[in-house]
């Protein structure tokens, strides 16, 4: 696909957004003045109310050692019996605030009594700046107009509402059988997964039991969120959330388990291109590695490499700075690449086999076009002094990724990763933001 | 140390500059043309040479999993009987090629022809551009010339001769009783020592057995140039070479041990200082860790973080990002940090204690001048539209660090990591520059 204007792609999104059976969702925004801070700031709130509470309902979180208050609620709201709704607000992370799981709560509280479930049966999710409050009393004035804006045809509203500094809305959908599965999210920086922050809704009407959802998650997810860098920072506030209104009965696990996984590789992929500054979707194939977790750590390391992504940015074939990357991974089983056997195709170009380099200057004039070709934006020179860069504009040029395949011949496990390059957006929107 | 020019920091650097006794270098330089690019190209040589063989010599090199030609060579060397030269090239690393091995040892054989040794008693080393294949007869053309500029007074010849895309030559010196150990350094980009390209040579007079050298080698490199960190990519080519001509005897062992800790500390912080588009030295000092290497692994990790690096750029506090930074720690023994316990200081100055932030308008603003005044230099608006940045000059402003204290009361052991911030220069120098 490509996308000539931020509407185009609006539009395609929203093309994706209907709902699925049983949910609703509306958002709302305010000003507050944060403790922290002499400025005003603006809070958005986003919520996904089902119309009766299900106990078929899934969440996985960031694994980072110092998480959110959110992440503790969260944890605890998955020994519940069931779920009705999930509240977001935007601005502040409410991490690393003493009074933090007690201020999550008292949102959950307040939407419960709007929309007459019990507190236990709302999901808190919080993102953006850490250390700051949460301001709860503002919050909790706001709830009724939330509650009131809620709307039962398009999630697109949510999709909007839960970004932070994400470019554009991220939506992904697919029918399965007469049921969907429709997914949202937010991310940008501070993007590594396992998982990162990134919040992700997957939402469905297929009915499934709860531990079924529960096992069909963590393996879209595996396959998925735990596979993309983008600025390898584990985030403290990572959550991906599954539910069902189990409205659709007879469900086709293969066809559910496959259609969840497709969103999820999807709307991964759409976290990674929307990530901060990234010009390139950078596609890391590993074949044949003796597992799932060697080829997924080893494409990670390629993907997490500063002087790699600054050779992708710069549209260079840099085949040097590949090997270095791959010569960089420390297998946890001390199980050794032979760089003897290894075969590397750069957009399907052999560069590497038979222990060195496969390389010309028609070859690299190839891959330079093919590296360009790629590029979602190049930078602009900022015209004010003070050096800050933008990206241009708020939605994906087109969907294609660089493609990098690394052939072990270790095994037969092929595991696809997904990263970004490393650009001057990315400083300016980190040397400035605070967050 | 302040220094107003290039001018003054020579001038200081000159100053650190008298060979130990034993000891001569020599450098030269010569137009070549790669078989990879159709441009010309300029290598450089530098010649390190004793008066005779010697049996006191060490070295420690990278380890990157594809590491370069001079390194395969190197390993080799350090099971002879002695060694009486180190020739050392820029521009091409020597590593990917099938040639590589023979391509250096073919060059050790030039040397040792014209210092009347044999070619294993040379040990080579290169650095630069990956995948590229040394012009090996050119090199030998130039090893006269190389060996004509031997002198025995002063190192700077040889710190600068081994530059590659260093800001400024780096050395350190202390005397030890009436001996002296000299060391000189070059990396840039692509360092992350477990060690990282850099090459380090130290230069003694001060005879000591070749078991202890390496011995003390071992302990000195685990405390300064394992524990910094600039762009986390190891390299392929790392070399830290000690190397003593035993002219004068009589060693005090701690004093030697402290005098080559403290070369080679300081020479690890010039490293970074020196760094690809490095505005800020970021020391992490890890107090009260259970043992050395949690605290060097948990310190690395806060100087990885991508996030933190561009809030140092931006000399902003932040706060949020150090405590994200440390939940990303994961101990290979899983031992676990508890926050409730954690003291962590900037400048001095608490920003978190007792499990919460400990912040306010006064308090960042402090710490705003603190940064702002650690700063080495900030980012000059690119004048030309292709919106490449370049440091201003090829010299350090000062030698000041931003220092992060971090309190665990996990246990009683204290590291100190090094690593720098990631700002538009790296962007430019990277995504340009083809190594």
């Amino acid at each position: 696909m490509n996308f000539e204007s931020e509407e185009s792609y609006q539009n395609w999104a929203k093309q994706q957004s209907d709902l699925p059976q049983g949910f609703s969702v509306g958002t709302t925004h305010f000003a507050f003045r944060p403790r922290e801070r002499a400025q005003e700031a603006q809070m958005r709130l986003t919520l996904i109310s089902l119309t009766k509470p299900t106990s078929s309902f899934a969440a996985m979180f960031t694994q980072n050692r110092f998480p959110g208050a959110p992440v503790l609620v969260g944890r605890k709201r998955l020994e519940e019996e069931s779920l009705q709704a999930i509240v977001v607000n935007n601005k502040i992370s409410n991490v690393g605030v003493a009074s933090g799981v007690s201020d999550s709560e008292a949102v959950c509280s307040a939407v419960a009594e709007h929309l007459g479930c019990l507190p236990s049966q709302v999901l808190p999710s919080s993102t953006g700046i850490i250390g700051w409050q949460l301001p709860v009393s503002e919050i909790q004035e706001n709830i009724h107009s939330l509650v009131k804006n809620l709307q039962s045809e398009s999630v697109f509203p949510a999709a909007a509402g839960i970004m932070t500094t994400d470019l554009y809305p991220k939506v992904r959908s697919k029918a399965v059988r007469s049921g969907r599965i429709v997914g949202i999210a937010k991310g940008a920086g501070m993007i590594e997964p396992n998982l990162a922050t990134m919040l992700v809704y997957l939402l469905t009407d297929i009915a499934i039991a709860r531990q079924d959802l529960r096992r069909e998650l963590a393996l879209a997810v595996q396959e998925s969120f735990n596979c993309i860098s983008v600025d390898s920072d584990q985030s403290t506030s990572d959550t991906v959330a599954a539910i069902s209104s189990n409205e659709i009965s007879g469900i086709d696990i293969a066809a559910f388990r496959s259609g969840l996984t497709e969103v999820c590789r999807s709307l991964a992929q759409d976290v990674v291109r929307n990530g901060e500054g990234v010009h390139h979707v950078f596609e890391v194939r590993i074949q044949g590695a003796p597992d799932f977790e060697f080829g997924r750590q080893l494409g990670k390391t390629v993907l997490r490499s500063p002087l790699l992504k600054t050779a992708l940015c710069g549209n260079d074939p840099n085949v040097g700075r590949i090997l270095m990357a791959l010569g960089n991974y420390r297998d946890s089983a001390s199980r050794e690449i032979d760089f003897s056997k290894v075969v590397i195709r750069l957009g399907g170009t052999v560069i590497f086999e038979k222990g060195s380099f496969s390389l010309s200057a028609d070859k690299e004039k190839l891959l330079s076009t093919y590296l360009k070709e790629a590029e979602l934006y190049a930078s602009f020179p900022p015209k004010e002094p003070g050096s800050v860069f933008h990206p241009p504009g708020r939605f994906p040029a087109h969907q294609r990724n660089v493609v990098l395949e690394v052939a072990l011949s270790l095994g037969s496990e092929d595991v696809s990763v997904w990263g970004g390059d490393l650009t001057h957006e990315y400083i300016s929107e980190n040397a400035d933001y605070r967050s």
